[in-house]
């Protein structure tokens, strides 16, 4: 149950088989930092390249293909004041005929992130939105473990490894569980949004750099298709392709059998909770693959078997 | 200000310009009626034929093509107690592989509707969830207006015009608006849900009848693309399409032409807006034509110009 | 066997339970006429409102719900010289990305249709392609039967009943298939295309009127889930969905459905034929609904049964 | 302008900056084998791990990012009588309803491919075909150069770099063109199918391992964004992703690119032309991304510029 202090010196911008920057057990916590989605840290300075460099890899002892790797978010907080987002909506989220009408350039807005008043501020540009200050809710937009068969998958997109996933859920509290692929498993994280709306839809949240703490646990033997997460609330499943319809797919296949294993339900017992319970939260719709998550509160289920 | 008090006699499976039941004026009241999706009315009595037999259409005085129709749901209620769903996940909502797991046959569940508790109570089979009793939180899973060009669109399926949505978010005390299309509006309702999960991906939320009181207003010579809805706190633009994707897209360009009318918005604080506080529901994922909801809450917004 | 000669008074732009423009028996033959897409007829003058106005309806004696009427179309040639095309790429069928790019005017351009060199030559504007002299290949954009319970669906999209498919397959001396809905069938047809290229996807064939003969036959208990063609090659399955991945799986389907009953294959042998012999077309990918064909020959086939 | 004779030793799963097996500069010829998509060589041996080995990578001298790659495949055969197909559709390519009809197990037929007749036969199992015997036509399923920024991308998928794109068209005497992302641009190939319909719907072609000679030609200052193809008579422009429609998007607006680079051709000409003349062929519709053809005919086009 070691706390490891971990100051990152490399950065990947791809989830794969990268050497471990350090090795550490089941039952162990990391508090490290992680830079944001154009690779400057805390002090604003360039210390990786695009996109969303990743801290890590982390390697989890005794860890194998086919077990899962759960980690907690214990502390998820922006490290600096200053955030950035784009400005435009991305073409591929508005009608193919509306397109023209998107601003064409590339420019950014600043944000000021006040962790005392909680708060992301909108500083520049000016705008008809006034003073626009949003609570802060804090997450890493890309996370995940190193995929099978030697892939290195960009840090731009997302599939069963987890990747650039882009889900507000993800948040302080939560725990995720990943499928493990490689001896170690190989955790990497990086991304972090001060906050940011459903869908990612101007390819950004509020792009800031963070500390973080997390705390990882090996589930031997334990095998997932996809990233789950859970909080004391809810379950959450993942599904991450497109188009939309096969994320959801994915998601909700993976509840299924989330809710079987896990709770005993069968399918009859599992159409008639979901049918009338389930929660569909829309992550990334920027990348080349999007991500749907399938959520039920814990409240509608039966003791876990 | 009238309000009218209508017993409807005949039904319809399709939203089209069907010879009205009733011509009301802009500001009048409406209480009436709704059987179930099966065409059971309160009693329990099959008096319309399948899939979602509409009441109305009720015709608004000067409503005429390029105009919107605001109805308010000033009150949406079970009207008996007995409700059901289906009993499957539907094959469109899970992986491909996975669907010879799901059940083939066509059972119906029974739940009972209680208005005093405010629950809904899964009654028969019995499953392993025990005693699932669920919040009340009634709404139309489908209404609309009469189309253009004299189409006739199938009750199971929903597009500009409205239709079948399954959305939970056009519940008591929302106002939805509608395009106008033809003179008169022609505006028709039904398919009452006691409560539903996001997507209704058996098919069925918990059927029922529905005591219904509405309030329409003509707004006249404002042009809207799709069907939006406002409450209180947040305001709601639909898409409705398949992909999810392109449901999305159809949502968000309709919430950015609001938000720009009503709210003086360029596109440079649409996307700083949306980008960072937009949420995204998921209504049908079952029909023909899946349905998005783009909503955003009015606290973020400017005055209304 | 009867050959009428019909000469159309009345156009409709949706597929419906309209009146009868005239009955015939199965074995008939109609010798009749069609206008283009904007309603203009041999001679030019506009007698119809758009989109996509339709001959029809033709009331087959018999008909009723269950049955498929096969049409064979004998003859279908242009009826003037001059057709019409857009000009623009449609923005659905390019990166969203690129949209801005496109054309935003609605210009169009204007062809010579020559029925003696068989030629389809653009005439104006001027290009970069100089004479682009294309030859003919006549097909109806639009056709079909009125669908159940009462819709009328527009004549700009597509779906079991056929409608606006823009499949250049459906030439002259192909019998098409298609699965009545309402007694007498009530067949439709019209958006004669000189030439077009795989998916309409500027919107527009080479647009121009039609002198079209065709002949009926009723098969009587014969149900079809989707339209079916066939010439002395080929069997053609037809989807009508979107994406185009949804209407791929429909005409799969519909062509493992007729294998099985007019070939007698079990789902191996159709597995082992498609796999390595299928051919996948692509129709309409303008409209709400795409077009997808699935095509196989019939020298690989089985003596039908 | 050398030719090589390579015998492979190694194999590799994914498409990434693996060492070069083979240095060669722009004009020579490579001859070599591949083995079948389960590692099995021109002797049935298994040398190779699953899915779709690759042969390579061969490094080309002087290939930097933002150059292309030009592969000619001179010679595509072959290289043993014994080719094998899955005997199943995939569940993704019929109705979802449809897929508990499928077999579930994953039996192999095998197929006798007989150099001299030209033909792949059916073997085994025994079918309502009979002995189906289909022409040979031989060509690639999988096929690409490293992409950039480090990935190494599953050969069980494809993206702009190529990738298992499982397109008939890439037969010999066809050159492809390939996006160089790294320096030595580092070309795979694999997954040789003796014979295969649109789509490798049942997840194979006839796959078999390949004697295979290619010339390759760097094309300095170059850059495309999707693979493309050319013969004698057409140019073929590629788009992989899901859904199809999307990779129709990218595949009109490469070939759009293309025509304006090398043909001078403005977009009202691209539009007039692609409208009435392009041809949509299916590629791969099995894996993560699907492959769309965007095809036209050079006959069609001005002089090259």
């Amino acid at each position: 149950m070691a706390i490891h202090r971990f100051v990152p010196s490399v950065y990947y911008n791809t989830i794969g088989s990268h050497p471990p920057v350090l090795h550490i057990a089941s039952g162990d916590t990391v508090q490290t930092t992680t830079v944001d989605a154009h690779g400057r840290d805390a002090n604003g300075e360039v210390v990786a390249q695009r996109p969303n460099p990743q801290t890590g890899p982390f390697a989890i002892e005794g860890a194998e293909p086919g077990d899962t790797l759960a980690v907690r978010f214990d502390r998820l907080r922006p490290s600096r004041r200053r955030g950035w987002t784009r400005t435009s909506l991305a073409p591929n989220v508005v009608d193919p005929a509306f397109v023209p009408n998107l601003a064409q350039d590339d420019a950014l807005a600043w944000w000021d992130v006040d962790l005392d008043a909680w708060t992301a501020t909108l500083v520049e540009p000016e705008t008809r939105l006034g003073r626009l200050s949003l609570p802060l809710a804090p997450f890493h937009g890309c996370f995940g473990v190193a995929p099978p068969i030697g892939q290195a998958i960009a840090t731009s997109t997302s599939s069963t490894h987890g990747g650039n996933m882009d889900y507000r859920g993800f948040r302080e509290g939560v725990t995720v569980y990943l499928p493990v692929a490689v001896p170690g498993a190989l955790f990497f994280l990086g991304d972090g949004h001060a906050v940011q709306g459903d869908g990612e839809i101007s390819g950004t949240g509020v792009e800031i750099s963070f500390d973080v703490e997390f705390t990882v646990r090996l589930i031997k033997g334990k095998t997932i298709g996809w990233p789950r997460a859970e909080d004391d609330a809810c379950l959450m499943a993942v599904g991450n392709a497109r188009p939309l319809d096969q994320a959801l797919q994915h998601a909700t296949t993976e509840m299924a059998r989330w809710l079987e294993e896990d709770y005993g339900l069968d399918l009859l017992s599992t159409a008639l909770l979901l049918s009338q319970c389930v929660r569909y939260d829309v992550g990334n719709v920027y990348d080349p693959a999007y991500t749907v998550v399938c959520r039920v509160e814990k409240r509608w289920l039966p003791i876990a078997i």
